[in-house]
């Protein structure tokens, strides 16, 4: 089971000598130096997780964790809670945003049912269920801490997995109507930040719905005002969280330990990531950029995290479709790495600009 | 020759109706409405330029025009100006970051030779030379106004030649020594700013050498201030402007009459666009969004085009890389329209949301 010291010990930071020979290597190129920005970064960064000085383009999978949330009773979404189960079927059947961008990104999808209310049936959906859906956090702890470390784990044995299947990017992706209250409970915890800053629109919710979730998320604040004071990250993660957030958590901590990348996408898998990094701070530099959604509470999350976005498209959907995006940003860097002419080469003057 | 009149009647803007269709179906694939953001506004804006309800994925070009500045010989680049014929030949070998962009972006690349200082030699560099270089804009004009529409025509009449090669996305592409140069200085004029706002640090000059480019500007600003106040936008492109800059923004207006979508790119492609709007303002609305250097002035050009920057990558290479970048997530946005599944279809529960 869950051994977070064990963990620690085996979460190295990305092999900085490599980065920095890969940026040598991009300096050589026809260009001027690092006018390229953030691309060249994806490069170097990329080469320092899976320690390798000319890596190849490499195999991607977008994990979607879906689970259910006890609050979304309370009528915080703008969707009915059964539409967390139709939309594993759905990406199972192929036919969600997902699956789509997956496909542009060159990535394959697996779908793991983390819990929701009510099991469904797809051969390609993945069983990993704790419960059927977490409690309702504004009366008691969303998750016993048993619940958080097993779906912890579960994220940390499927990054092992996926690291003997040869891929070596993953992109994290959640489906939970309700989940972005639960996102916004923690990010106020993790973030000390009002719950009014913290809470947005999720689905497409109305002025009174928001209004709504606000209260709750205060009300939930309140109960679990001890275990922010005082408990440690996983506490909090049980009180407030969902088994996606704390399964993709797992996910990150299992990457990183594998020396995969992690692709970010938005509110709620950028939480995920900020758990993670909470638990494990060295797990921090194998994440990888992408978009700023437009929920409330996402900027917050990235500015604790240290990662500003690279793409501002204002989307709100989750599933991993900001991930998927940004893997083509990560595949046109690697491609200036294997195909761009040098200044020597190609019979350019270089000012050493 | 050049008729700004003609174009003008011929420019009308992209199909409202269609736009309205496309999200009307956007509305209708399993996700909250809108939540796919301005990758939503790329289907439906693409769809209403080329006027088409259901769109293939288009054939793209990125179109690198090259030329060079008399202003480069009073050291305001990092780089010496011959490196302009040497990277047209680079461009020619397929050996620059916009090759290997291109590439990923499934996108041809056109070089175009508009007036490079020593003409280069290599087959498929298209000669469309107005000069050899433009004269030194701190001492008279850039070019005379006959030049000014001779680069403007060839923009158009290249705009003409793709639309018949069944190209329907045309990225901007430049290269110049010298170019942020007369770029910043346009920019000064048609934005009302100071020479200081507008003048980044281009290929990568040092402090000293930034203070003398933003001299140089404000010379420039000086002796041309009869025409920046009293001229229209074809003396002040004449005056400040360059052979690529005027090319580019033929390229825009002839892409715009041929119900072509126009990519951005960096700072100089936008002052490009810009002139291209301010000639004709109904071209405003067949330039799809790009990112944002980290060149001074691109923000402002931005704002001044109304078109925010959907990638943030600190880049500030020009060539059309960012464009390039840019055409992924207009296929990603086309993949979605057409493979994504309905609510109906996919048995999911439509809120209305």
């Amino acid at each position: 089971m869950l051994n977070l010291d064990e963990l620690r010990a085996r979460i190295a930071p990305p092999d900085r000598a490599i980065a920095e020979r890969m940026q040598h290597k991009l300096d050589g190129k026809t260009k001027p130096r690092r006018s390229l920005g953030r691309l060249e970064d994806f490069a170097c960064q990329y080469a320092a997780i899976v320690r390798e000085d000319a890596p190849a383009l490499p195999k991607k999978a977008i994990v979607v964790m879906g689970a259910d949330h006890g609050v979304a009773r309370r009528g915080v979404s703008a969707y009915p809670q059964e539409v967390t189960g139709q939309m594993l079927l759905n990406f199972a059947a192929g036919g969600a945003a997902i699956n789509v961008l997956a496909r542009h990104a060159g990535a394959q999808v697996l779908v793991i049912d983390m819990g929701v209310v009510a099991p469904v049936a797809a051969p390609n959906i993945i069983d990993a269920r704790i419960g059927p859906g977490t409690a309702d956090f504004t009366e008691g702890p969303a998750m016993t801490r048993a619940q958080a470390e097993r779906a912890l784990q579960t994220g940390i044995e499927l990054a092992a997995k996926l690291q003997r299947d040869g891929v070596r990017v993953v992109g994290l992706g959640e489906m939970g109507i309700g989940n972005t209250t639960a996102a916004s409970a923690l990010t106020a915890v993790l973030t000390r930040a009002a719950a009014e800053e913290v809470t947005g629109f999720g689905t497409g919710i109305d002025e009174a719905t928001h209004q709504h979730k606000i209260q709750l998320i205060r009300e939930a604040l309140t109960r679990h005002a001890r275990v922010a004071e005082q408990g440690d990250t996983l506490d909090i993660l049980a009180a407030l969280g969902g088994f996606e957030i704390a399964g993709l958590a797992g996910l990150v901590l299992g990457a990183a330990a594998q020396h995969m990348a992690v692709m970010l996408d938005g509110f709620i898998a950028s939480v995920a990531a900020l758990v993670a990094v909470k638990l494990v701070p060295a797990a921090r530099d194998y994440l990888l950029p992408s978009h700023r959604s437009v929920e409330a509470g996402h900027g917050l999350v990235l500015r604790a995290l240290g990662i500003p976005p690279v793409l501002e498209l204002d989307m709100r959907l989750g599933e991993g479709t900001g991930g998927a995006l940004s893997m083509t940003l990560l595949d046109a860097a690697l491609h200036i790495v294997h195909e761009m002419a040098t200044f020597e080469g190609a019979s350019v003057t270089d000012s050493g600009a």
